[in-house]
């Protein structure tokens, strides 16, 4: 890697209060507040599946490979403190590359607040790929976890989901606020983002926590962009399909008791919209419940990339 | 990422008392006892640059990309609590890859009592890279920077130097016990692990710390190694010169007061030998003094590749 990139890009990485030791150590050194606990999540978005180098900004894809991670800390309701950003990048323009990855980067790190404390820039014969670690601490109320929802709660959803394959996957923001606002306000239970598919993603919340969940296929929240998939392509997949499966929607999707649900439905506090869309069983199986009152037994189709 | 094989990992991840919330969630949740600050370091490894795939068994990679961050934490004097391992498999055998990476970093793991808190499992079109994201704790005596040699203070180092590309720049053992200690102990006023050669990682400690340094070139503890390579090899480097520019030692060279030297030097506590090989000076520059007294300027080669 050029020194002088190196150097540059030193001079512009942002900092905060939490960083005790920054980038130029062997290894950072943080401060938590308030008897935080430390949350951590590490993503790693490689060139040919995460994204596509050769048609998007590469700005755009460092945006991306933070915000999972912020996404992933929103999901646990922690707040984002610092972050680690590890680059292997192709020999060729590999500093041009690095440049509008950081061009990326280092807004969002800004957004919130979060240090960018330290990191890895490598560069090989390999195409790009980019591991970040970000680092969080917990609100008072402690982390909250896949583990949490109970026969009874019910099953809630920021924003709309489906078709982020047009757009959204590259630029969305992580809801970082969002999580933390909710969270330390009510009294959730369970929460995950949605980076898998709503389907998956719910198989998840459920597993983690020993129950089912019958889910209302007709409140799910529809982005316009599942309904252009469905109406553009080729493929058999309706709307409802496409919310359902298309995974990388990063919305939060959780689990209150039923009165704490409803005030949130009722308060709508958020920027986005929170939609009901069902409520966790006592069954070992997720349900989708059809308008017509079909119950159909949803298969948990997806991948699974995490140790 | 083969389901079953993400299974099996799971039971196998070592887990200590700092896990609040382990692998299988959005994120880790980690607690630190004693008011410590935690310490973060990553590393990325890539096929064909740190390692070659086709020409070392994958057990020993799997060792080195863990060992090479615990080396960061111990330049630091942190104590390894726990690490989260990013893999970007190949398609092909990507699976056997994994396994026998994970045959490597969980002795080593478990032997420093380190959990494995989390990561991510890719597989792509590309070769293999590995990216692990160490994170520790300070000690008492809090973190050993880069940045606190002062003139007059004695440099010294562990163990050997150079030559480990004959075997150990893949099977050492890193110094995390040997730091701790000496830390602890003794006020120690700066330290790094020689990971991109003597020569430049001592100007890594000048710089950081505001100093110079003169070298005493007859004091290098030289390795065998360095003497097998200097016989054998049709280049025309010294031993000496292997000792200081080969890099990946993974050995501490530090920094202490005069007195303190003196004290090590003489109980010499560790397992390993600890040298005496220089001293820090008010210059702005690295000075290497032969045998026959002459000092040349050290100068300060190599490659840079952290930001």
């Amino acid at each position: 890697m050029e020194r002088a990139f190196i150097s540059h890009l030193r001079e512009r990485l942002p900092t905060n209060e939490n960083v005790v030791v920054g980038p130029g150590d062997d290894a950072a050194v943080l401060k938590l507040f308030d008897d935080a606990n430390i949350v951590v999540t590490v993503d790693a978005l490689t060139d040919g599946v995460d994204f596509a180098l050769s048609e998007v900004d590469a700005s755009r894809i460092g945006h991306k490979a933070l915000a999972v991670n912020f996404s992933d800390l929103a999901a646990m309701a922690a707040r984002p403190v610092a972050a680690f950003v590890s680059l292997v990048l192709p020999k060729f323009e590999g500093d041009r590359i690095a440049r509008q990855l950081y061009d990326g980067i280092l807004p969002l790190a800004d957004r919130f607040g979060v240090a960018i404390a330290g990191g890895d820039t490598n560069s090989w014969d390999g195409p790009l790929a980019i591991a970040i670690t970000a680092l969080g601490e917990t609100t008072p109320r402690g982390p909250l976890t896949r583990g949490g929802a109970r026969p009874g709660d019910a099953l809630l959803v920021t924003g709309s989901l489906g078709g982020s394959i047009l757009g959204k996957h590259l630029d969305f923001t992580p809801r970082v606020e969002e999580a933390i606002f909710l969270h330390q306000r009510h009294a959730l239970t369970a929460g995950i983002d949605i980076s898998d598919g709503l389907s998956r993603d719910l198989h998840h919340l459920c597993h983690e926590s020993g129950c089912g969940a019958m889910l209302r296929l007709d409140s799910i929240p529809i982005a316009d962009a599942a309904r252009t998939l469905a109406a553009n392509e080729t493929s058999s997949k309706t709307a409802v399909e496409h919310a359902l499966s298309d995974g990388e929607d990063f919305e939060l999707l959780f689990a209150a008791p039923e009165a704490v649900a409803e005030t949130i439905l009722r308060e709508q506090p958020l920027d986005v919209p929170i939609s009901l869309i069902g409520q966790f069983t006592n069954r070992n199986e997720v349900i989708a419940l059809a308008a017509d009152g079909t119950q159909t037994t949803l298969p948990n189709t997806g991948w699974e990339h995490r140790i």
